[in-house]
């Protein structure tokens, strides 16, 4: 990847993650952004817990599924999630601190398929997540 | 269905609510609960759109995820989400209200299998889901 | 439904059919078609066991998919499978006989959901299986 | 890996191979096993076309679905699919060689999850699979 492919996966992720009211409001934070891939960070705290006392599985979802999003949008082309699976693989309790690390894994015409992992500090995987995208015309950065 | 399994239902998940604080906090509401089904709602605020200003698909996977978790929780055995999959039908902007409801597709062994359709008041379907559970030994009610 | 839909679904049904040589020789069997749905039969027999002494999975998918592929297309309008899941529910020993029913669950833009349940003639449930597909452009029958 | 947990996970593919009376009979052929990784190849013949004069999907799902079988049988802990996707890349005409590659992407408790990538001669990717097993119970090799 060239230098100028990169300065424009951070400039797209900068422009996404500045309106991206949402995904500041659930505690999660923008990691890194390449070409391709991108990582999104999470701090499990009290108020993320569901009623069996552990992470609300659509905390872990909502994790993936930004990092999926900002990866898949990294190459400037506008992209949006059209079907996305999840395994869940840990219960996670509060004070964990989750990474999601989501990489191209296919790209064919408009679509796209990138892998998630969920893992905590120490490399422990929580949950495995697939996207699936579809550019929708218009780029992020000129 | 006997009138006290619907109540056992209903014991259930208000077991299950009074804990789940992620829930609340991310503005979903409970609503009916039925052996084997249940249906959450969520009127989508400006807090809760992303980069494209539309609904972060989080959001809408935590709706149809706490159906599903209610719907598999419901016959009283203890149950967690093993996979889900989910498509996202049609973009969601702020002020629209969504139900989330969940029935159970199949059970067999410990395993189940709920889907939940998620659409707003005029009955529009926005997204899709699936879910795979697994009882994972407990009740909830005595 | 009209009967001329019923009608084309049926005749688009038997132009797919006459040219798919593959269903015919894995064994499956074209049954009812009508708008938006289809089912396809298999006869389990000992060629179609794997390593395990039971059904061969991709055997069961080729059924629950065959279904999916006629329910898409019985709307006369050309579609592919752009996604599947399925889950195995049940290990099918040689001689049981199986039915895939598929049926449309939500159609937006080029796109459309179905539901395929392989059940076996007691109805118990063998297979479950969700479709994505995406029309291609064109028509079966004019 | 050590020598002998490769010869296992050949020992293991030798049994399940010779039983595998489906997948010989669809024109699979067994190629590389090791621990947690399989392929499987299938070269497409006009036989194994569908209504659209391409390899029928349930063809490329059984290839991609028994190097899964192979890849997760592979440490000798008998296992069986639970659940399976597949997203269809790439039509594949008649005259077609293609390999299936699976390999372990988590393993936990008695759950695994694999990635298989189908890919023609020239590295061309025409499906992607993803399985979910389960361990059973039992060895396949002393």
């Amino acid at each position: 990847m060239s230098n100028s492919e990169l300065e424009v996966a951070r400039a797209a992720a900068r422009r996404m993650w500045a309106d991206d009211r949402a995904s500041r409001k659930m505690g999660l934070e923008l990691g890194e952004v390449a070409p391709g891939q991108a990582s999104v960070r999470l701090t499990v705290e009290p108020r993320m817990l569901n009623g069996h006392g552990v992470c609300h599985g659509g905390l872990i979802f909502a994790l993936a599924d930004t990092a999926f999003a900002f990866a898949c949008n990294s190459l400037n082309a506008r992209s949006i999630a059209m079907h996305c699976s999840i395994s869940f693989i840990e219960k996670v309790k509060a004070g964990r601190r989750l990474t999601a690390h989501a990489e191209a894994r296919a790209q064919y015409g408009r679509n796209g398929i990138f892998d998630v992992a969920v893992k905590d500090d120490e490399g422990v995987i929580v949950a495995e997540f697939r996207g699936y995208s579809r550019t929708i015309g218009g780029a992020w950065v000129e």
